[in-house]
C-alpha cells in the first residue's frame, strides 16, 4: 500500500499537463495502470529523418515500466532506443450525440507517455520484459508454451519505458450542451456506447490431433 | 470507375514502403478507404519542442483528403498546420495464439499516413470539412442538428491532409508456426477474435420532453 501511496501523481511535467478540456484530466496513477492493462495496442511515436513517425504496436506493463518489443531490425525500435518517444494508448467507449455540432464528442480513455526508452540487454531482464508483454496480450500463455530460446531472444529487441511522465484523460457520460440548446428541445441527445468483446476461439487449421482450447483462452474476458 | 482505376497505389514513397512483414502490406487504395471509414479515432503525431508528440483525435475522409479538427487553441493542431505529421489508424481484430512466444501476434488493420496538412480557411470549405467529420463520427447527424454558426467556425481549426503518401498493413488468420512446432502437437493454437459493437442509445438526462431516438442512431451498425 505504501508503494501505491507514494507514487508520483500523473502529469508531473509541463508537457504532460493537460490544457485542453482540463476537467477530463486524471491525476491518480491507478487510472493509468487500469487503462494500460485494459488496452492491447499503443501508438509509438518517434522522429525519423526529421519527421514524426507513429506506428501501432503492443506492449506490457509491470509497475511503472512499459515494455515494448519487436524485431531487432525494426527501424521504429532502433529510433526509440536512441531518442525521445511519445506513446499513446486510447480506448474508445462511445459517441456523444449533442444538440449542436460543436458539442458532439467521443467518450474515451486516453494515456500519453513521454520518455526515452532504454534497451533491455540482460537476458533475464529481457525474458521478464517478454513475459510481461505475452502475459498482457495473451494472459496464461507464458507457461502454456515453451519459453523463448536464446536464438529467439537474439532476434528480438525489448525496450523499457519509465511511466513517470504520463497523463491520462477520460471523457464519459452524455453531451454538455448549452442551457439554451437544452431548453430549445426537439433534438435527441445522448450517448451511443461502443462495446468490445471476445468472440469464440477459432482453432488453427493445422492443429495436430485433438487439443482442447485451454481455460486461459476460453475464460478470457 | 476511371477515378478509382487511376488513383495512385499505396506506399508510393520510401518512407511509406512497408519493410517489416511485407507480406501484410496492401497496395490497393480501397483498403485504405475502407479502414479509414471503419475506424473513428486516429493518432496524430507531430514534433513538439524537438520531441515526438502523439495524441488521439477523430477525423473524416472525403476522397483522398483526411480532415482533422479541433480547438483553434490546441497546440497539436497548430504544430500540425505548421509542419510534417504522421497519422496512424488502427483497428484490432483479435489475438493470435501460437505454439511459441515468437509466433504470437495480433490481427489488425493499420494505416500510416505521412504529409503536411494545410489549414482550411475558406468558410464553405471549412463547413465541408466539419460536415465530413461529423458524418463520419455520427452519420446522419449533420442535417439533424443546426449547422455550425460563424462563431462556432471561428473557434475551430480544420486541417486537410492529402492521403497520397500512405501505407496499409493487414494481418488476419491464424498463427504461422514453424513446421517442427506444428508437428510437435499438444499445444492449442488459433485466434481469439475481438468484436466491437454498438450498444443501446442512452438518452441524456437533460432531454426536454419526449424525443424519440432518431433512426440514424438506432440503426447504426
Amino acid at each position: 500500500m505504501l508503494d501505491t501511496m507514494t507514487r508520483m501523481p500523473l502529469s508531473p511535467t509541463e508537457r504532460s499537463t493537460i490544457r485542453r478540456d482540463a476537467q477530463r484530466a486524471r491525476t491518480d496513477r491507478s487510472e493509468l495502470d487500469a487503462l494500460l492493462d485494459a488496452a492491447l495496442v499503443c501508438h509509438l511515436s518517434v522522429i525519423a529523418d526529421g519527421a514524426p513517425l507513429v506506428l501501432p504496436t503492443t506492449y506490457g506493463r509491470d509497475g511503472d515500466t512499459l515494455y515494448l518489443h519487436g524485431s531487432a531490425e525494426a527501424q521504429s525500435l532502433r529510433l526509440a532506443a536512441a531518442g525521445a518517444v511519445c506513446v499513446a494508448v486510447t480506448l474508445l467507449d462511445g459517441v456523444v450525440y449533442a444538440r449542436t455540432p460543436k458539442d458532439f464528442s467521443l467518450n474515451y480513455r486516453s494515456a500519453v507517455i513521454h520518455g526515452r526508452p532504454s534497451e533491455v540487454v540482460d537476458a533475464d531482464a529481457k525474458l521478464h520484459g517478454l513475459r510481461t508483454i505475452v502475459e498482457h496480450c495473451a494472459p496464461g500463455s507464458w507457461d502454456y508454451v515453451p519459453h523463448p530460446t536464446a536464438h529467439d531472444l537474439s532476434w528480438t529487441t525489448v525496450l523499457a519505458l519509465d511511466l513517470t511522465e504520463a497523463s491520462v484523460k477520460v471523457r464519459s457520460g452524455g453531451p454538455h450542451d448549452s442551457p439554451a440548446d437544452i431548453a430549445a428541445g426537439g433534438i435527441w441527445a445522448g450517448q451511443l456506447p461502443l462495446r468490445t468483446t471476445w468472440g469464440t476461439p477459432i482453432p488453427s487449421p493445422d492443429l495436430v490431433g485433438d487439443v482442447a482450447v485451454p481455460d486461459h483462452i476460453t475464460r478470457r474476458r
